[in-house]
């Protein structure tokens, strides 16, 4: 299960329909992308992203404990998982792994975009969700959240909107309130 | 909601898992379609043709019934779906589920195998599952998966011993006890 509240159900969505949501994004909003992508390849790329943070367990966005060993744990998730499949497929998953962690590739870049973008759109749609975590102001959001820029300028420019819209809505918690 | 139960949790399977489910299967079994694939392709025939279930409501395979206007509501799911998106994605997507019905390519009839190879592996590790529907037997198992030969010899293989397994296990309808 992850942190994210589903829009249509009340209860946190898991990560087969997350897995499911940033496949189905990559169709849908590959033309977005400022540099051209491989729609299917960017699609290996969020399938496979997402088989180590099963198994690694998620890591909220927000927890910046939990953030420390992230690095460390999926490291560890990803060889013992892929090392489940032949060597020849354990080889090839495990480069799409490193893509898409590296985020040199065009490709990579727009995978962890949508991989950032997707909650955002499910917090937005739940009037807050986990941009309600204690302690995280929309200035935290943006922060997090500024990597989708990275791929497409146009998508983080409506992602932008959305965290302005949510924190003037009160769904986050104005950053000027700190003090 | 879906007719399949999941083999981890104990309820049935939801469409984005099932959707999820087949994307991750075209990744890791493309090597064994009988004619060369793109993956990439595979995986977004498989996602789109999901999208007009989803909104057609689920058909049971073994549900003869429901199966009569499947293809008629079919038809109006996607007709009324794609037209949510901008003209040129509605063509886009409409073009890729016309390919999955059709199954005239390569990619299409592996998307298909993938589609009939998931629930049996399910009702396979649930000891049954929707093969307990009353009425069927397991050579109505062997028919309705068939297709599966059609994209790839070593994964129908496959298929039917589990098939052939799940009759000899009583888990599903022995067709020899058939009137």
């Amino acid at each position: 299960m992850r942190e994210s509240p589903l829009a249509a159900v009340q209860r946190r969505e898991n990560d087969a329909e997350h897995s499911w949501h940033l496949a189905m994004m990559v169709v849908i909003l590959a033309e977005y992308s400022d540099e051209p992508i491989d729609v299917g390849h960017t699609v290996e790329l969020v399938l496979v992203h997402d088989l180590v943070e099963i198994y690694a367990g998620d890591t909220p966005l927000y927890d910046s404990a939990a953030g420390v060993d992230q690095r460390e744990r999926e490291v560890i998730a990803a060889g013992e998982l892929f090392a489940l499949l032949p060597n020849d497929q354990a080889r090839r998953l495990r480069a799409l792994w490193d893509e898409f962690e590296e985020r040199i590739t065009p490709e990579a870049r727009f995978a962890k975009a949508m991989d950032r973008l997707q909650p955002l759109l499910l917090n937005w749609m739940a009037r807050g969700g986990t941009w309600r975590t204690p302690g995280v102001t929309a200035d935290d959001v943006r922060t997090r959240k500024a990597v989708i820029g990275d791929a497409s300028n146009v998508l983080w420019e409506t992602g932008r909107c959305l965290i302005d819209e949510g924190e003037t809505r009160g769904w986050s918690r104005a950053s000027s309130s700190q003090p």
